[in-house]
């Protein structure tokens, strides 16, 4: 009954910019959202229903992030300064997946 | 009061993969997620909060979709197949943006 077993979140989705201000400037003028947090290397924002990463390809892959409680088959995963532990791993594509271990928020957005 | 605002949600992401079935299958041997639609060219996958789109990258530029009121004022609205119109914008950093206009669903995730 797969119907009934509930579907699994998108954590995070991370969307590269070289410009992370400008690029921030132009989501927030355009889109009620929230910034959770912003440097010269990335910033995060809160949208209703998921977050998104802006981020400067150099330092951040463009990625999907997703939590599972399987975080740790993929491999070791690599602590955040935020506490959050997660492992990287490519989709068939090559495109970058984040898997995060299930953790809890300290606010919604919170990381 | 920006707080008591209902944020914008993101309605989709799509991304990039040459071979959309072999990527539809690596997601869903590892999330929970239900397939919306399949074919050889791109496919809709609905995650608990978002919808992921996989998409030929020669035929659907991989983007995330917003919807938004103001659609209208970035442009003519192109009407796609499933009753939606939308117009495709990029960021500053030249990320593909689809704008759709609100829509009603008939059903989470129809397209």
């Amino acid at each position: 009954m797969r119907q009934t077993v509930a579907l699994d979140r998108i954590d995070h989705i991370a969307i590269p910019a070289a410009d992370v201000s400008s690029a921030v400037e132009w989501y927030r003028g355009l889109f009620r959202c929230d910034v959770v947090y912003q440097d010269g290397t990335w910033a995060l924002l809160r949208f209703g229903n998921v977050r998104l990463a802006i981020v400067v390809p150099e330092q951040h892959p463009p990625h999907l992030g997703f939590v599972s409680p399987e975080a740790e088959t993929f491999g070791p995963l690599v602590p955040h300064r935020d506490g959050t532990r997660s492992i990287y791993v490519t989709d068939p594509a090559g495109n970058a997946v984040e898997i995060l271990e299930p953790y809890s928020e300290g606010g919604e957005g919170d990381v």
